[in-house]
């Protein structure tokens, strides 16, 4: 057996709108690369990012400690982490860390989980960001594509996405408090109109039609949201006219990316996407920040054989 | 063209648990059958059944006036209504009959409509019945099949059911309500926990996930409603009996047909729905009444060529 694995995982974009804390998508635009080592002893955390190296504050160290434990696996392990997704910025940074590092582990000791296995030991990870597991970021970084999450007990359904949908995100260059999932789940209300919880739950459904479908015009005009991004979209600075400016380009739909501050646009190859791209990014600037903008599509998942 | 044209439309059951306002599906387990005759002038209604025969409080005299007004048409129309659907007994009696109105109205003066139109014209009849416009039942009964309804604006997505999904709907005989619609959806909340808000909508996501992937299983098995089942299935006596028997006897997921008081379980052709069946009325039968029971399969609609 290998004593050293790598394995990549994705970004990923949470919610699209309506499936708040359910819908996932693995997005190309960012990569986190994960290399794990058997050692002696204990559990080691190597990178040159700006990320916790304690295990239990890392999402990487705390999927290992909890496999190991799982799995009574005595050896030490070093995870090696090359950062590419942004953290803190919506974009499942802490989530793409966990995948990989699920992924890695489980060829590492031969284990050979299914993907419902691996999503439930990265989401596990996820505790040491977001203070919660939560599993819409890491089963899209570990499956791919369109992914809808039931949980108690975890069932996640996968979804190949259309082959010529797309997306623009825009990273804004602000700076995230340390606990920014923690605050952006504050701002949403804990009781919910009926009617606006029957109006998000149409706009779901159609969603996943449309990702079946294959109809990005079906996924975008669903992308609706009228209670969490109402809740969360005053703190991203720019957020109305990001949006305006990305439909008016052509975007078939437009929300917030995870908890924020991102902001992600979908569309389809035939779209003038550079078009959208620079609205988004004046959408940012008449709000004087400044943005980085990411054409972008589906990505595999970590796991996926395919990549 | 012909002055006379007759057209059946299929029972349906709304909601499927999480689905709320939202899913509808056509059942072959009982047909209204609508014939409508040019005549001189004004609109009649002539029936046997013991349904409304004033145009204005019969959904399918509704649905002719709204016709006839929206296309300028001077000609008077007959409505003759041969009812199959049990009224009031949640499986879209109403609804039957204004969707083979609409569709037969469509053909008499060959207007040539799309399905959305037919069901937009279908669901204005509604408002004779339960007091507001609602498309889940006439999507289902126009269209056939599975649908998922977005209003403002009207979009009903299609889909085709699982060949091998099967159905067993128990009618408790009751006395029901005038008004049962009006009062039924007087219980729900009019706020609920974002948290419950979740756990629907991914059960909702799941449900048409199955129906795409043509899955009994996840289908049943995300039949799972925490907001309005709860609310109502007090007004169904027996109904924790009914539900908990038919699960045991191998039902995938059972819940309460449309406004009820009926309850319907899912499974699959290979299941024993003999045993199912007995199992609900088992169920009724602990709280002092009498049902019948139907085994039945996913319909085609009114408006489909293919029936
Ligand atoms: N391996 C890791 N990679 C990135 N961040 C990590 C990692 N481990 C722990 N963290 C912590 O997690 C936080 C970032 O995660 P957070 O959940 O806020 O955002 P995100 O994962 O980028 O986006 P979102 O979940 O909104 O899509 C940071 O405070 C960071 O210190
Ligand atoms: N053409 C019609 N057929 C049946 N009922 C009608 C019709 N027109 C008007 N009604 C009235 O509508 C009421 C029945 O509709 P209601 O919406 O309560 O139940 P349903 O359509 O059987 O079930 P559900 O909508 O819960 O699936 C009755 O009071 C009846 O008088």
């Amino acid at each position: 057996m290998a004593s050293k694995v790598t394995v990549k995982a994705p970004s990923s974009t949470a919610n699209l709108g309506p499936g708040f804390d359910v819908f996932g998508l693995a997005v190309d635009a960012f990569y986190d690369e994960v290399t794990l080592t058997k050692t002696k002893s204990r559990i080691t955390i190597v990178t040159d990012d700006n990320i916790p190296t304690k295990p239990d504050n890392n999402t990487a160290g705390l999927v290992v400690k909890n496999m190991k434990k799982k799995f009574k696996i005595k050896s030490g392990v070093e995870i090696k982490i090359k950062k590419g997704v942004p953290a803190g910025f919506g974009m499942g940074s802490s989530a793409a860390s966990a995948a990989a590092t699920a992924v890695a582990f489980d060829k590492l000791f031969g284990l050979k989980l299914d993907g419902n296995s691996l999503v439930e030991f990265a989401g596990s990870g996820e505790k040491a960001s977001a203070g919660s597991v939560h599993y819409d970021n890491v089963a899209a970084s570990v499956l791919g594509g369109f992914v809808i999450v039931k949980t108690n007990p975890l069932q996640v359904t996968r979804v190949d996405p259309p082959t010529n949908l797309r997306m623009c995100v825009a990273v804004p260059k602000l700076e995230v408090p340390k606990k920014k999932t923690k605050v952006s789940r504050g701002v949403i209300p804990k009781k919910v109109k009926l009617t606006d919880s029957i109006l998000n739950l149409s706009n779901a459904s159609a969603i996943v039609a449309g990702f079946m479908k294959k109809d990005p015009e079906l996924i975008g005009n669903s992308i609706k949201d009228v209670i969490v991004e109402p809740a969360r979209k005053h703190m991203i600075p720019g957020f109305d006219k990001v949006k305006e400016n990305a439909l008016k380009a052509g975007a078939l739909g437009v929300t917030i990316s995870g908890a924020g501050p991102s902001v992600i646009a979908f569309s389809k190859s035939s779209a003038d996407l550079k078009k959208i791209s620079s609205a988004m990014s004046r959408g940012f600037a008449s709000a004087k920040t400044e943005c980085q903008t990411v054409i972008c599509k589906p990505s595999k998942g970590a796991a996926d054989k395919r990549r």
